[in-house]
């Protein structure tokens, strides 16, 4: 039977880091899809089309990758679409103790689907979104932070103060 | 293609903490692999044989499951038996830093060869082979800690003082 | 001397991990006093009426418990009430650097307090009052998060958008 | 009712952060009883009869401490004394995780005894018995380490290469 | 060639653990200057000016050491300076984890400018800016908190509700 | 007044890891004595003659390096050589704890000299001397993960089983 694996996160934006991740992923894999958060909570700084239009144009070579915006309960969308594993990508403790907690979480809400964690690859375990826009928005320079793909987009998106 | 995972340890003994990682693993993976260390370094207190013996009581009724011990490299037994995944289980965060780095290493080694964490249950988040050990040598009761399959072999080994 | 013991907190809404925490507590000191605090700098969800209400209906049956509200110093309260232990209740690391440094703090400025940490009960490990209220809100299962005595009435708030 | 606490350890030495943890204990509890291990797995430096001469000389002025050595599971002693409470003292997260997991399996085994962690005084924060036997192994200053009255034993006990 | 320290922060107020670790480097490195945040996201309750003024009447005996805010990114005010080493003071594990991100980070953007980690004096491992402001808010004493040129000016701060 | 910098450590053997914050130390600073512990306890594997060798092997190209053993306290050397700091890296939380108590305990013994810590390049995050004897004892590849001065004759070593 096919293996599903969820990718979820907010991507705002997308980073090397997380290219790594998913590209592993999908080897391992049948189906990867890509979770893009749309709860306003997290007050993402680019709007949900541009978080996946970013992802999207990082992962064009990858066959079995699907992307997809989702804004109730994980583990909600994980059994509509039959997933067996949540993949989350741990850089450091406190990531890891959080996302503990939540997997400890999902597996009493939904015993059937397993939360798998990667390790970042080491040249990429200082990155985050958070810190690619913190670079990005002080003229920092983030070659090899983010996708070549998306670099410009996201230099132009400080430049006109424009993230939709 | 069929996936395979490992799940490398010193098994010295098998825990509920064990059998629930293996377990729930062989949901996900077309073959698991248990794979029994027999460094000496590690100074087991049960042969190896032994400790094969109770992982195999214990596994009985998981079909894609199968018992191996190694003594060399994780990773060239991992590439010899053309596995794509090692399965750690994580019971804190002293054992992820450790773990952490041991998958950075063997990433740099095996580039193919991915390293998953798994959460144990909460109910076994106390849990070690050593406090297996420890509780058992004092005479205090380990129903739950271990599977119930091997748990009067253990008392016995005890009170024999006999662990091969 | 009767020993007093404080178990401060937002309780924004007590969970199953709370009420486990005070219980126990309440077996070893004369007087647990619950201080629920009314510091509007959390932003509590429900309004203090609410959590003090719901306190109430799951520690019904515990007879030398009593619950407060405060917004001064927890060790001014804690010195009016003549208090000799404030307990706080640890899940994870994390949180055990915050409150490690608070008990420092504390100790310099009321060095008669002691503050005891107690650890969770496994089983509620992954339970915080944001992850209730997460899970509430997306509209899943809350069963044994919360106390059964006000599990209807959380999922009731969420329903009615009502928090008063 | 009385309630009594246990404050197990090997005490190889007693330091000053072992005499403020139990000094502050016995302020909140009827009895407290420290509890001296005699595990030889520990392989402790001083005979088991040194180190009880150490902490009797140490905290002679305290009237309601006892001092008594146990080999056996600790929550056996612990229900053979009728004790209520077992008390930690943490100096650092690696610490907590251990004591964690321990506090986890000794409320399995008897779920009516507590475990209380308290937080070292940040004087002694870098405190502890292998601290101090290699700075007076190597012949530093070790004022402030150990309690006065047994600061010169110590100096001679390393002089004389005499433990027992 | 003479070696210039950067001590970075937000100095919101600062605290007697921000002039331990000053006057420490002051000792080591031929010039030290303190970097004043100015970055409005991080939303400080004291004005830069009010800021600066307090590191000011803190430091005034200290030759080597200057003050100075910045907005940008702190490695090309490194630069600029021709600084050599950024210093940051750590209190504690949580701490550690998020600063030894940026200190990566900043190594990629600047692989000439090393970052040093100082351990805070254990008196002050329990102090930080929010932690003074918390208690100064509710009338607790600060004494000990903050050096003593500034402790009251920081009360009456509070009393007159005015921070600029 | 010149900058002395001590890097100590038992280096068995010397590893990428070391030699980088060797060279990135002795940039900052006007010496660097890299103090080769010969600690009996510590149980090296390699011999301190041949110990020094790796270090002086890898390190021949830095002028302001010496290289020196010692077997005494820390600090008692460091008051001899006048060094003003002793260097550590740091690639893990698990280090930072043992070496954060290091240090308080070093302050507290020789308050003129300060720890500095540095974090490793993220490349040898993952790197230690303990994982270089692992993977070169099993006949893994250690190429990166030792200077390539050295390589080769460590492999010879575990060949020869010669460690002298």
């Amino acid at each position: 039977m096919k293996k599903i694996a969820l990718c979820p996160g907010t991507y705002d934006p997308m980073t090397e880091g997380h290219r790594d991740i998913i590209c592993r992923c999908s080897k391992i894999f049948d189906r990867v899809i890509v979770l893009v958060s749309n709860n306003p909570k997290k007050m993402p700084l680019y709007s949900l089309k541009k978080r996946i239009y970013f992802i999207d144009k990082s992962l064009k070579e990858i066959k079995n990758v699907e992307i997809m915006s989702y804004d109730g309960l994980l583990i909600d969308i994980a059994k509509e679409k039959k997933a067996n594993v949540i993949i989350k990508g741990l850089r450091a403790i406190t990531d890891f103790e959080y996302e503990f907690q939540m997997a400890q979480m999902n597996k009493k809400l939904a015993p059937n689907i397993e939360t798998f964690f990667m390790v970042s690859n080491p040249r990429y375990a200082y990155l985050s979104s958070s810190a690619v826009k913190e670079v990005a928005s002080l003229n920092g320079c983030i070659k090899d932070l983010v996708p070549k793909e998306i670099e410009k987009y996201i230099i132009n998106s400080f430049k006109n103060n424009s993230f939709d």
